[in-house]
């Protein structure tokens, strides 16, 4: 019998994903895969593990039907309760005890063995082992991870949907809230109040860019002062249950000039133009060129310095990458963002940003606030 | 002439850095040390930056007197505003364009090159080109880093005092704010805000562990309503210019059983004990031991299950680990946590922690709230 087959309560989720990386295990030819990302970590246990400087890895071997799950001892209750693979092997290690000879040790036991490593492992939970054992050989599983990943399933569609209900409303309370005179960070700080108030398990970011600093994509709330003329930049991030929304808007506290309205249309119509793109079978690339073309043939190509989107889930950035070279087909179930923008250095910045489900057809949009500068009368 | 030589504002303490750091890679025979955490982009740089997806690093070569940044088209401001160095070179890439290369690039222009990586970069930017390149040579220097690191200088020792202060006061008020019916997640809420608003540049962490949870070291807040009788364990860690701080008290809601109570004086007897031993020249671990033996010879021994302490500086967990096995030394100068605690499952946790600086004779304490299961009363 299958160690993995007991179907009891939401474990056959985390059992079906579990088999189909088996199935891509055995066409890559990869023997054991080790996953350490808190969003892979999540995918196939629902265990959310956060490795700090000790080692959390779940180990699918491709032969055995086990899954092991290595923990530090002080996490060891938390794993217990929270893995919902059932049948799984829990080894635990003590402050005093290196988790990589219990790596070693599993994997000295077999002849040759190709472990699959995800990207992001830290250098140190590998090195040591390339110079220990001989039978070892590493290949990246990122791909083959992702692979799956990459189109949700009905259960995670449903997550996403509520980040987004969430998401929006969080993202309309901020357009409500802003004012002459208050500073970024307060607004900030209100807006991550209320999204944990109001249901959101963790607020990544809440991106509150007036000003000139509208023009920075990356920056951090600062105490910078709202002022009467200021375009406003809100990007929030909020998750739930695991998964992530992602939506901005920009406005204008007050009166907007004839630049900010021009340059806002050209954003609203490189925005609208990528998601008229959107459907199965759709190469990715195109729908960033569909932005990126609107924004060129208006004269502020070189202003437009990102990608139009990225995929969004168990990750704020995930795939699809909606980037030129992207030639990747778009399929029903995939969920990314589309998020143009024009940043002028010194002035100002316009960013929309969208989340949408890929259909046969098209593509449903779980942000639901209309786009313009002034937005603040709406109501969900 | 030194192209790092010019001594304006306060850019001598990143070249006086890069400068001991140069010496130290003389000694170990290592070319190029690559730059990839922040804690350590912030030491050698004053650049706060965080490579999600994308790589930034600071590329530190031993012959060359030249230190080059490496980071995204979208980073590229902040980098240029906030690096501290003068005259390093800003290398930027856009999306369409692989960070790799330009490593590939300059590793190559060598004959044969050893680049000192650290333990936590991420696989993918060292995998690459060990298949790419034959000339090239990675070892951790994780090790070199942190030797530099793990004795504060007056600078930072300022800013750690200055990150305490914030923290004792939030502590405190943390203290003062639980009342019986407030939940975990409403009393973490309002630490964090309130940390924020008294000067705390982040929050990574606001543990209010209550009743059994006081009993999960790691427990996140959840929506458990604080009772009478409850332990209630808060761990807090703010963030101030880069540097942390991370204290915790044990208080009881109402009135304490005497098995708390006896439970409570062990760990105040344990992390006294610790304190006690505390000077230049004591072996780190004679310090962990301290605080075992007291517990142990209570007989709650294996109720203790983590180590005594952690180096604190730009990162919450660095070096010194104060724990059995650490035969280093203290020097004047290193920061770290002294934090014993015991956990009964299903019953309740004390720890009790304090952030010390060591001195020749002993000790500057940085915690400065009392140690007692009520303090609601003290005052600041």
């Amino acid at each position: 019998m299958d160690a993995l087959s007991s179907k009891v309560g939401g474990s056959t989720l985390y059992l079906d994903r579990v088999r189909k990386i088996r199935r891509l295990m055995d066409e890559e030819n990869i023997d054991i895969v080790m996953v350490t990302s808190e969003p892979n970590m999540l995918y196939f246990s629902g265990y959310s593990a956060i490795s700090l400087e000790r080692l959390i890895t779940l180990l699918i071997s491709r032969d055995e039907d086990k899954v092991s799950l290595i923990v530090p001892r002080l996490e060891e209750k938390r794993a217990e309760e929270n893995c919902k693979l059932r049948d799984f092997e829990l080894i635990s290690y003590s402050d005093s005890e290196n988790p990589i000879d219990i790596l070693e040790n599993i994997f000295s036991s077999k002849k040759q063995v190709r472990v699959g490593v995800e990207e992001t492992i830290q250098f140190k939970y590998v090195y040591p082992l390339m110079s220990r054992l001989e039978n070892i050989n590493y290949s990246l599983v990122d791909g083959l991870l992702y692979s799956l990943r990459i189109v949700k399933d009905n259960e995670e569609a449903e997550i996403l949907k509520k980040a987004a209900e969430i998401n929006n409303r969080v993202l309309l309370e901020a357009i409500k809230s802003i004012r002459e005179g208050i500073t970024e960070k307060k607004l900030m700080m209100y807006i991550r109040n209320y999204a944990l108030e109001i249901g959101a398990d963790e607020v990544p970011f809440a991106l509150v860019q007036s000003g000139a600093n509208s023009a920075l994509p990356h920056q951090e709330p600062t105490d910078r002062v709202i002022l009467k003329g200021d375009t406003v930049v809100l990007d929030i991030g909020v998750r739930y249950q695991g998964y992530y929304s992602d939506l901005t808007r920009t406005v204008v506290c007050g009166s907007p000039s004839s630049k900010q309205i021009d340059i806002f249309n050209i954003v609203l119509n490189a925005q609208q133009n990528a998601l008229n793109t959107v459907k199965e079978d759709v190469k990715a690339e195109d729908v960033d060129l569909a932005a990126r073309r609107t924004i060129e043939s208006s004269g502020y190509g070189e202003y437009f310095i990102h990608r139009t989107g990225h995929g969004i889930g168990l990750e704020v950035h995930e795939p699809p990458f909606i980037k030129t070279g992207n030639t990747g087909l778009l399929k029903s179930g995939m969920v990314f963002t589309i998020e143009p923008g024009i940043y002028l250095p010194g002035e100002f910045g316009v960013r929309i940003e969208d989340n949408i489900i890929v259909t046969r057809e098209g593509y449903v949009n779980l942000a639901k606030l209309p786009k313009s500068m002034h937005i603040e009368d709406y109501e969900l």
